[in-house]
């Protein structure tokens, strides 16, 4: 048994490690497998480190099978295959009460806040599990997680078929996005300014446009006779893109903000009055959107295939990030933590 | 019969009128009594020459009775009660398609962009029509037009009984929606620094806060035992309030753009993300905010009486245009236009 362990600045140790035994409600996992997102980097970077307390083991994009089991915990077997939400509620908040324990005033970003998955086992709360159907190997599981992202960006925007979205941003996110949204039979458009992404949004069936050659108002608007977008999300996080994304929506056009921004952005509040604009925001995801993105791909219905970028094991953790960090356009790399199913 | 034309440069001049036979699908009204709105008082200072182009007869918050019917008008008696919808839409652009017609792509604005309501008679399209009910006066009818206003922004904001609503900016639009948000059952607090306009807030039964002398994020946290503003309307269109919208909305908060931003302002997109807040615009009026505006009145649910400010005839038109510019916190200014009902 090993684990992980992020050191700050850029560096990381793998230790033995011992298994904690499940609470009362609690599973003991053997991982799978674990992805590494952008907050993963930014940890990496350095700039989390008041959050994540190093040494510490992070990591929350994951996949494993059940290896233990507490006392109170009903519904698993040992040997089923899950992913887990890692979002532990406080239960006891104004957000909590109305039922949005995804934006909890008081949330544990498991593998942030606390402990997560950069380790042979992890043991968490069993209400955090959604189990894996047959068809989804513990490979393809490691993605279930951002593919949750986009499917609560998509739910969040109210995305209906036929309807044109823009997706301003094709990094993982915005690409997953336009998956999501094309299954729902949404027509989408990914503005990217890097070719390795325009690339991979094309070869993945998604209609491109990079503005810094075109004029995305004008090229919305044609592809839209005149109406504009349905709906933008704005996943860029750039100044042009909080231009743009006033600029291409349609008369009651709905914008999803994405990204974070980490300073205020200069709003043109005036369309949001004219066009009667709407801008809702949307932040990690709920248990209906795991179920949604499992759906997603236990069916066919998206091909989550091209998105591995590449493969590395626990004792390569130190490799895998500094492969994502030279090689920012690259999609999915992933972990292998040893469990099989 | 006579009209008063804005003559630029805040200036008017009254000259005689003819009566504009109604069209087959027009009505002829003889105007009852015009208020005066802030869009009024741009057109006033010339900042709207571009769009009225004096001379001109503006004004667009009236009521009146019926005079002349055209052809094929059906439901209207002569000498009927009407308030009229100042909107005339083209039908025939992707936002009318949608039934969005108050925001239609090719919006006359009627007492704008055409000739309006301060002359002894209008004639206008019938479907901007809405009667009046024998216990609403034609002095009363005046101020329909605005309350629709707060109606329409109370209804995009889907304000519900029990919620909390904050207000940032006390002049007659937030002080109608606080208006309409009580009368939905809400618990309404207007933000305002001007000491008349938070005594009329407090005479008017609405709790207030002065964020000049109070923070107004600790007022409202403590005010919900932490849980934040359910809804917040930016009625007062300055960066201080852009900035507290967001700082005070509760996770899943929505905010109402009701002010006109001429610039772009810095709008805290993180906390959007954070909390997963909303923001929509609302702009003008549906027919059925007006239908809301009327029974709110009718009904006695809401006391209009103190929003009348002051009283002028249509020949003093230049003197109350001058009063409501030098009492810039004065409530509601009407123009006399001659019909009585």
């Amino acid at each position: 048994m090993k684990a992980a362990q992020y050191l700050g600045n850029s560096k990381f140790g793998v230790v033995p490690s011992s298994i904690v035994p499940p609470g009362d409600d609690e599973v003991t996992l053997d991982v799978g497998y674990v992805g590494i997102c952008g907050t993963d980097m930014h940890i990496y970077h350095g700039a989390m480190d008041h959050r994540v307390c190093p040494p510490s083991v992070i990591g929350h994009e994951m996949s494993g099978t059940v290896r233990q089991i507490g006392a109170n915990v009903e519904g698993y077997q040992i040997g089923d295959k899950v992913v887990v939400r890692p979002l532990d509620h406080c239960g006891d908040c104004p957000a909590c009460d109305e039922g949005y324990t995804h934006i909890c005033h008081n949330l544990n970003f498991m593998g942030i806040d606390t402990s997560g998955a950069l380790q042979s086992t992890w043991t968490v709360k069993s209400r955090t599990l959604h189990k894996l159907p047959d068809n989804i190997d513990l490979r393809t599981g490691a993605i279930i997680e951002p593919l949750s992202v986009a499917c609560h960006d998509v739910a969040r925007a109210r995305v209906k078929a036929g309807e044109n979205v823009v997706i301003l941003g094709g990094g993982p996110i915005g690409q997953l996005i336009a998956q999501v949204a094309k299954a729902e039979g949404a027509n989408v458009l990914i503005s990217e300014i890097n070719e390795t992404r325009l690339k991979f949004a094309t070869d993945n069936g998604v209609d491109v446009i990079d503005p810094s050659k075109e004029d995305i108002e004008a090229v919305v608007m044609q592809r839209t006779n005149g109406k504009g977008a349905d709906i933008v999300f704005e996943v860029a996080g750039v100044a042009p893109a909080v231009k743009a994304m006033t600029d291409i929506a349609a008369v009651r056009g709905r914008i999803c903000i994405v990204a974070i921004h980490s300073k205020p952005a200069e709003v043109d509040l005036f369309k949001f009055f004219w066009r009667e604009l709407e801008l809702v925001g949307a932040r990690v995801y709920e248990a209906a959107d795991y179920d949604k993105a499992i759906e997603l791909v236990a069916s066919g219905r998206i091909d989550i295939e091209p998105f591995f970028t590449g493969e590395f094991t626990l004792d390569q953790v130190g490799d895998a990030f500094h492969a994502l960090d030279t090689n920012p356009t690259g999609m999915k790399y992933i972990i292998n933590c040893g469990a099989t199913s």
